[in-house]
């Protein structure tokens, strides 16, 4: 029995990962993002897909406390010698609800090209999908924003970064264009939020559907860890976590 | 009651993180590492900071074959539909076995520095604390590699790069001076590792102990899903968590 | 802001759960099982109910070397200090693949006495969601096993203790009734297994489809304790975790 | 290689546990506790056992609102197709602040016994370790309770228990004469809390002090499903998860 791999062999004198000579090759030449591209891909990004990746993970590190963040700063609370645990404890609340719309954008591009091939203009293509997941009484992935309306101001600045590094092709294309026909649809002005662009540009990007959310997840955890800092810089007591707790606790109903 | 933080403001129009509007400022200017600095020290690295960083991470975030990784891909083999859980789970060893000595190394460095200042030669303090780990029975954590003896490839590259970039400062100048007498002590070359030279390295750049650990948590997510990414791309019956498992199963004596 | 809860209140000298008074009525009065009943339920389950869910719990809360065990062992080799994590670790992986059925199982039950009611027989409720299944390309869940064949051992073990309790009823009866035209239509012995055999108790049991497999997770923490248990008695190097990680190591193949 | 077990074999016809055949011996036979003691005893609870040990675990599986459930609740809000994984989360902050004391205990009776074995009375005893801690400057784990003083009346119960079960004994025993010196050196009534308790019973139960904190792991596993359960009940909108996080999202002081 022999496991198959193309991600690393360690030698008594050298590393090698996906080909590349570890400390030779990419220690000093390549940033942290590129080592998820070159994970995936088996191969270093050019310096464009380079910059369009960082550009992408950075748009969707951080986002101030959310129910992932809260749920970091409480396990560090309670074990806060496992701080891995912390992290990992924030990354699971990454399903559906907030960041799958990144994965269902992604899916729902790929298999609509996948399907379709170029038999039709954008345009008609927009109209075929949304008319399409109307009639399975599917929602359209990628769009709405509790807070940024009309606008989530990081999508505009990544579809400029992606047309300026030349990664605004048909995914990204086709989700515009729903976009534009879904708002006149609507009758008004709907976010098109950052996942959904994230979904699109990782797709023109040739990332799999199946990952993309993956991404996120990764670029998810160099953000907790901003946030388990900042519960240390506070200390245990005035911390935000034990805020919430206390506070929760003062105001608990019970009906048992 | 007001939660306060220096992370992020979400507004209609901006999202703000450290003081940097995030569209504007960081999307598209800044890498994924340069994030996690911002995270812990509330502002952008320098050029050398960057580098320096980006180099430590990508030092870390991958191993091959570890327990973190199998168990990532055997999470995933059983929840594919929640890669979220599948990245957590292989951070979950990150604990005092694999990953403790990073932060073993730098807190023994920072706390050596708080205790003696200025007091002490290098020479002289690096015997100290030798000297009161022994009496203390501790481990010196940082040295030996049950694989790369007696050089770790990736601890000259990361001195190299950290004396290139000003960072080859008192913390990892006391480690490798640690590492001179350790071995004559001991009569043979023993591996100084690259969670040694990465414990030190971040102290240099005045990175709490405390974090220290989080930042190759968060490296090792990019890593992981490299790992989910194979098991993706070889399919469930091929893949490397069907393989171990079954091997397992089929290697089993019970005793029960 | 007053946060609403059945679950529990805390003064200086009691403590209430559900109602209850936790020293007074539960402790030394109920079995664990009893608690998850009461969370969901917010009453005591009667004799028979208790029977029936230890006997339930018991049945999936163990199952030797799986992926699930596997990676809390992994886990445990890397973070023996954070015992939770490695418990949590094992329970990540308890995803669609391994526990998913037994939810599956109760949501098509549960689903169809929603819809159709008393309207139809067993016998053609069965052959008509065997034929829904069918044309909509779904499996039917809750059938075959890759090591118990033609049956489960665990199967006709709950459904003789459900009979006996009085839970075999109109879910379990569905369920059965499926398992026999389904073989019939195959023209052979298909285990119907334990997932499914639970995932039809619970239903007859009323608990809500999307809480059946939170109970196979409680479970099988239970179950994993025993799995670190050995980890502890064997020792680390010569721990299973270790042999698996080390027989991997020496067996990897690499293609980069 | 094959890997030695006493956990678990499945055969096509049966599956054995620790020598027992799950579906003949334990099926409808013994409680969801047992097979926690069966794991790590490799045998079955005596009836006395049993019900010491599920009054154990039931005093600890469930306490409200904590950071713990908190971290559960906010993972579900997220990712509610992925329950294990908002059970995991839950779990993860298990550790040196909230529930490490159970082992600490655990510890500090068991290695006094290793170190002293009968050398001195149990009066004796109590005041040595006090002393050694004190000099080392070590907390004593076990006492103190933030809401429940001077008495956490779980306590009582549990060790009423113990006496009638006779599980009394020398661990307990200890605990208890340390309590009592420790209150009179102070001059005031300390709280010996339910951790405390715990830890002496599962020792004088001759459980492994690092086995004993992944009992209540395991038992509260159990609570955290009660705390989904309540979330599944009131809905996504009305959930304390999104009562809590929206009460942060708006009570937010951006110190950027």
């Amino acid at each position: 029995m022999q496991f198959e791999t193309k991600i690393g062999r360690s030698t008594r004198e050298q590393l090698h990962v996906h080909g590349y000579n570890l400390a030779d090759d990419l220690i000093g030449n390549i940033t942290l993002a590129d080592m998820l591209f070159l994970g995936v891909k088996h191969r270093k990004p050019t310096e464009a897909e380079s910059k369009m990746l960082n550009a992408t993970l950075i748009a969707i590190c951080e986002h101030g406390f959310t129910p992932s963040s809260l749920s970091s700063r409480l396990t560090y609370l309670g074990a806060p010698e496992a701080i891995q645990a912390a992290v990992a404890a924030g990354l699971l609340g990454a399903g559906s609800v907030y960041f799958g719309a990144m994965e269902y954008v992604a899916e729902m591009l790929q298999k609509t090209y996948q399907k379709h091939g170029n038999e039709y203009s954008t345009e008609e293509l927009a109209g075929l999908v949304i008319q399409e997941r109307k009639e399975q009484g599917l929602q359209l992935p990628g769009f709405g924003h509790h807070i940024h309306k009309p606008v989530d101001p990081r999508t505009p600045k990544l579809f400029a970064i992606a047309e300026e590094l030349g990664f605004l092709n048909k995914h990204s294309q086709l989700l515009i264009e729903m976009h534009k026909q879904f708002c006149e649809q609507k009758g008004k002005e709907i976010t098109l939020n950052v996942t959904g662009a994230i979904g699109a540009i990782l797709s023109d990007m040739e990332i799999d559907y199946r990952l993309v959310k993956s991404f996120a997840v990764a670029a998810r955890a160099v953000g907790l860890v901003g946030h388990i800092a900042e519960e240390i810089e506070t200390g245990r007591t005035e911390s935000v976590a034990q805020q919430v707790f206390e506070y929760v606790e003062n105001h608990t109903d019970y009906k048992g």
